[in-house]
């Protein structure tokens, strides 16, 4: 407790600049970051929840829909392993992602602070590609970095897209391990082709992704006609290996992005097509992970998470998902955008059945801190809320507001069940003006969850209550360095 | 089986008008009725299966929608009890219903046989109102006849709206019992008053809706503030009181049809406002009924399904209900009009899981008749198929083909994945004359479950296929007497 307090001292000094006036900003940067860690290791030394550490596995897909899995309402797409998940444990229907496109939702479910904070988002490049130069800041503390400094060994597998200079890639960003793809699956194209012109087992080809190993190359281009099934090999790989840690394992699917691939014996197994094949190889992923960890005996002591970064890519029409009630997709702040199928799953711990409450990516970061016996820092903002007592059901939510950006604008923001829209963007017809509403749009998503009834008329008090919110929040709102826009010199 | 024999050349000669030409029609249509019940009890006497029938509880909902329960991906709603019994049975994704309204639909379910084949469908009238003077032909056999004659006790609880008129009421038509309301829960409106202005304690009066049982009125207006738990209370009472029998209740809850009224102690109690209420309170209700059949020791004997019996009413906003991701609803052809969140429940028997294959509620009758080792009649045409070896997982569904109706119109034929809509009238907007469609739109069902995409261009052999079932199936329509255009004189 004195070192910690010595050390909270040292970063308020610090950040005061009283320190090292003299110094260059970046040492002191650095000094601050190596302080904050060592902050972070001694709050997790102090807890005496430390010997019940569990072990958290994320499974992340890629523009998977609201209504793309069964036991969402899916009609067509069999999802036997995730149905029985979610009836194990808890189905959330109101759980959200920190941004509607890729790049700025995994900075914030890696962060737990919105990516407006760290320089992850952007109205021009709305997320990173192969000539970007930036990346998730060596400043930010990662999930990853939180679950290592508390002993766990951290594992990522699967798509990255949070730079892929070495200084940002998974092993740089505190997981022991990385393989995956550093970016999404359709970039990298090797010529203006439509890719679905191609026979399938030549696809992949178009693309020339790479596959890496920690920061190694090991594959280009990657084959992901079997990716799926080498990810979900290589997830069972580390728990049987290290089931006598903890352990934290991302795996971040590739997929359902198109283009989509799927291993030769899901190959039209599903009523739904190309699409529906490669929701079922996933289901098959979930289904090998559940039952590895169950045959290891560590079931009970495992946490999975089940979501995905951003809503269903509708332009792609039948090989685009469905947001299923909810309106528009990827890309959009309409709840089709940003909420997702989310299953948690943590057998005799969790408090079984369906959560209407809010949830977030943004969320993961603080829970499973808090999971881990240990504490936040203090010296930056969060934007997540530690979601045990709903997990296990001795409270309610602790979210009750949802800021919805659409690059570096704040696009919308909900409040209870009351959603007003400041401006609004249909991903669906591919409109290219953001639209602004004064006064703002504003629907009741209990009773329409669909967006489709504006109440703003007869509500604005509602309305009153949320400009404030969305002002308080915006000036909370400091200027950083604009990762996405980074681009490298040589190209 | 020589009576049977005997019987069928009866059946046949009466219907060559051989035996009797010169009796009026009316005696030897009488004559054939009876016959045909003879020729039902001893197919049923036949059967060895005789000692293992099933008891049979249908719940039948009110305009209920694809996307209204959570297990079908609804948001805000909470149904638990139906979530436990899709676990512990089968959830249908592709069940659809016999129109895609109330008095048609309905007809459909209790006879096995489209509308369109014993007049009770109409372009002009599309349901029975309180000035009908028409109703369910008494030749036809509903699954209370068929299993009546089979050792049943029949009970129908809820609404009706197969006709009003003592010859129509279900104890003229093969129940025991009946008690509930004789048409929709709006008719018999007692003044042009908007019933959203009301008080809610008053709110019931607005419609002097009667409240029966058996050929009695009972109560008028019904005070449908406690409908839902007094038909509950009821089904209850007669699965206590007749569990030494094979018994089938029909509990057919005359919500959600607006107007909403729900019992006290489910006031607000949804986030979903009232709409959520009522769906919560039906929900309520299924688990009294399976906590019933598992208290009285008899769930191992007893199929329960649950379904609605037509799509939600759109009109009314966030008081009418969400079909998911389907398109459109209540009174339309397109799938949201006609596709129900169908749960079938039966702890021990059914082959457990969600069941992607074709049904509807013009298979129940057939299913049944099955179950209670019966067989049809041959004397006329059945539009429905024995479920069974879906239900044990013992072979695929027979059923590959819908008939979508719009009054007396056929409006759109599935077969297989694909949906061809000769005509379309949106009821969401509402469209007031149908749109004709030449080439018919087409649609996969499969990968495009929300009837987005019209493939037709690139598959005119499945449009040719598909004329040619709508033909065939439109030349076996024989003229009838309509049912719903019949007036009473008086009025």
């Amino acid at each position: 407790m004195v070192l910690t307090a010595g050390i909270d001292g040292a970063l308020l000094a610090l950040r005061s600049g009283a320190l090292l006036p003299k110094v260059g900003i970046m040492i002191q940067r650095s000094l601050h970051f190596a302080l904050t860690c060592l902050l972070f290791l001694v709050s997790f030394a102090d807890s005496k929840a430390a010997e019940t550490r569990p072990n958290i596995v994320v499974i992340f897909c890629d523009d998977l829909g609201y209504g793309d899995l069964a036991c969402f309402g899916n009609p067509t797409i069999k999802t036997p392993n995730l149905d029985r998940m979610a009836t194990e444990g808890q189905r959330w229907t109101n759980f959200y992602v920190a941004a509607c496109v890729c790049t700025p939702s995994r900075a914030g479910l890696m962060t737990g602070r919105l990516p407006i904070r760290n320089g992850m988002c952007s109205d021009k490049r709305r997320v990173l590609f192969p000539d970007s130069d930036g990346g998730l800041p060596p400043s930010e503390i990662t999930i990853a970095r939180a679950l290592k400094d508390a002993g766990y060994h951290t594992s990522a597998i699967g798509k990255w897209h949070l730079g892929h200079l070495p200084e940002y890639l998974p092993t740089s960003h505190g997981f022991d391990s990385y393989f995956g793809i550093p970016y999404s699956n359709d970039m990298d194209k090797v010529e203006k082709t439509d890719h679905y012109t191609l026979a399938e087992n030549e696809r992949f080809e178009a693309y020339n992704v790479p596959l890496m190993r920690d920061k190694e190359i090991v594959e280009r281009p990657a084959d992901q006609r079997t990716i799926t099934r080498r990810y979900t090999e290589e997830a069972l790989k580390t728990i049987r290996e290290r089931k006598e840690d903890p352990f934290f394992i991302y795996l971040a699917h590739s997929l359902p992005h198109i283009p989509l691939f799927r291993s030769e014996k899901f190959k039209d197994i599903s009523m739904a097509g190309i699409y529906g094949d490669v929701i079922e190889e996933i289901d098959w992923s979930v289904g090998q992970v559940l039952d590895t960890l169950r045959a290891e005996g560590i079931a009970e002591n495992t946490l999975v998470v089940f979501t995905s970064d951003n809503g269903p890519w509708l332009l792609f029409k039948t090989h685009g998902g469905s947001a299923g009630l909810l309106r528009d997709g990827k890309g959009s702040t309409w709840e089709g955008g940003m909420r997702e199928p989310t299953v948690m799953w943590w057998p005799g711990k969790l408090k079984e059945g369906v959560v209407q409450e809010m949830g977030c990516t943004l969320d993961l970061l603080p829970t499973f801190v808090a999971l881990a016996g240990g504490k936040l820092p203090t010296d930056r903002t969060y934007d997540g809320y530690d979601l045990s007592p709903v997990l296990f059901g001795t409270g309610s939510s602790p979210r009750d507001t949802m800021f919805y950006y659409h690059g570096e604008q704040l696009f919308a923001v909900r409040k209870g069940p009351f959603k007003a829209h400041f401006q609004t963007k249909t991903s669906y017809v591919g409109q290219k003006e953001a639209k602004q509403h004064e006064p703002p749009l504003l629907y009741h998503l209990g009773n329409d969850p669909s967006e489709k009834y504006d109440i703003a008329p007869q509500h604005s008090e509602v309305i009153t209550e949320i400009r404030k919110l969305a002002e308080t929040h915006r000036a909370s709102i400091e200027p950083v360095e604009n990762q996405l826009e980074k681009r490298a010199a040589a190209k």
